[in-house]
């Protein structure tokens, strides 16, 4: 089978590599038809982690079970499934409490040695807990499955966001960050009824997608200036941000203007240099609450506002490659021509 | 009037000054009975924050009123009061929502400049909102005093920790640190319910205290070997960790104990030299909570349960001194032959 694979800083190819089997009861094998490519795909792309030469890449899978486990129970083969960005079993403490990535037998894509899901197949482990089938009256709707394809992580990630931030009904949320997670972000507080959504960002054609998605506010500015601003339409700071990127400038933007009191759920990767915000965190008694998005566990309610139309994220795709052009597609979102990537396999 | 003043690292002296007059019609002059050295007063005794040579010192003011401005309505002299370690208005936003720390016209003693609480006498601008009145059946009765004093910073401040920590009946907390906050936040534990309680120290004598105050296990092991200790007792880390301390290490030690999706209430001054723990926060999702304490906002219900005897932090108390001696104090708490120093000034 083809699958993308990476070779160092801004070097992804697409290679022949044996296909996968069934080796654990509990995995199912996937034959992906859909799948995209990630802002965190970029970090080894940009050289700021390190994967070995040769790892396959990309964890966002969409596709149609081939065979399955003997004890799998959860889908069949022909059913369409999609998988969040980590496996979890479904039944440990953590998976009972909503928390599966935290899961103490599942793991992440890119640790597991499975493969990737930039693939034409990919062995999925603990299959039970980790696929989420697609409803069967919409499993060949194409409308339908790129909208739901933003759920094995995106989408979840920056719902995750808006929860941690305890965004709730009537509520002034502001989002940092214009790319996919910020945008999903807006979508999330907008789903859970905030009133007021005040977007930050640098690029204009994203903060209008922003609005699109129900953001009252758009602040483009930078620095101090951006700070400014935001404090200013807030009458002194949110009590609700959601941190969608993980830099340490994101970070410090999110502490500087959080209201006293107020909640930061951050989602991205912390990259973080300083520890400086800390200090003014604690200063304003605000709570930083956030981590992996446990996305498998937001993915029926998700799923739920998608097939009954109140819910489409797939704006956030605006370039679609074939497996081919996926060395293509990291370069178009690398340089920022392209908010998120839709690999498509039948294309 | 006599007042306690710093005069650089380890250089605390009594000296004579000026008494203060009532200068606003929201002041009152307290005439100081009993008074403590805090922890964070080491911080510039060590020489680890910088204050200006001959600034009067200290927070933690209990005494009676001798008189107010015209605006006071709240207390008369001859009133039995204390005061947390910040003013606060009592009605702007903040200190509506419980967050007397960010009251937008209330500051902390040691940023007002009008003069320190280790001394004769204290103007407590906005006396409405910041004093608390002692009821007057115990405003004379030394032993419930004592067991007050503690409300004006360490006992608020360990039931800070213990709110940020999300502490409710029935659940295991751990508490990050053996000084009288620490202490206090075992207390604070067990009042809200805490069915375990682990107590994290390295000192044998405050650790027993600990027990005294509900700790059902103490760890006095250091690094590595004490998270080992607590994660064992845990069976994997607790979902209510209490920091407070502040340094590094307690940082560190909070983010490695607490379990994944659980919460820590930090309550120390952070003083951070690497981000790193950032990154464990994130990959357990737990969430990170805390600041100064308003513990103006927690007065009411602590005094309540102080007078009913059901709650005495006094014997964080382990030495006493009178105002001549307070140089005396620090030294005995640098040193850390005391735990905390009362200062009684008619002693």
């Amino acid at each position: 089978m083809k699958a993308a694979t990476y070779h160092g800083p801004g070097d992804i190819r697409i290679e022949e590599r044996a296909g996968p089997g069934i080796e654990e009861p509990t995995d199912a094998i996937v034959r992906i038809t859909h799948t995209a490519i990630c802002g965190s795909d970029l970090w080894p792309y940009r050289g700021a982690d390190e994967y070995d030469e040769g790892t396959p890449i990309g964890h966002e899978p969409m596709g149609i079970v081939e065979e399955v486990g003997a004890a799998v129970r959860h889908v069949q083969p022909g059913d369409r499934v999609f998988a969040p960005f980590g496996t979890s079993c479904g039944q440990c403490e953590f998976c009972r409490k909503g928390l599966h990535t935290s899961c103490v037998n599942g793991g992440f894509w890119d640790g597991l040695g499975v493969g990737g899901a930039q693939a034409e197949k990919l062995r999925v482990p603990l299959a039970n807990g980790t696929l989420v089938r697609v409803p069967d009256r919409y499993a060949d709707d194409e409308e339908t499955l790129e909208a739901l394809l933003p759920l094995t992580d995106v989408m979840g990630t920056g719902h995750h966001a808006a929860v941690s931030a305890d965004v709730s009904a009537g509520d002034t949320a502001v989002v940092v960050g214009d790319g996919a997670v910020g945008l999903c972000g807006v979508l999330a507080s907008k789903r859970l009824g905030a009133e007021r959504i005040i977007a930050m960002g640098h690029h204009e054609d994203r903060l209008a997608l922003a609005e699109e998605f129900g953001a009252t506010e758009t602040v483009s500015s930078r620095g101090e200036d951006a700070i400014e601003a935001v404090t200013e339409l807030t009458h002194g700071g949110a009590n609700h941000v959601l941190e969608c990127v993980g830099a340490q400038s994101a970070l410090e933007t999110a502490t500087q203007v959080v209201r006293p009191g107020g909640n930061i759920g951050y989602v991205g990767v912390p990259h973080v240099e300083s520890p400086a915000f800390v200090e003014q965190l604690f200063s304003k008694n605000a709570s930083f609450t956030g981590g992996p998005a446990p996305v498998r566990a937001y993915a029926e309610e998700l799923v739920a506002d998608v097939v009954q139309g109140t819910l489409d994220p797939s704006p956030i795709f605006t370039k679609t490659v074939d497996l081919d052009d996926v060395p293509e597609g990291y370069r178009a979102m690398d340089e920022r021509e392209a908010v998120k990537v839709m690999v498509k396999l039948d294309a």
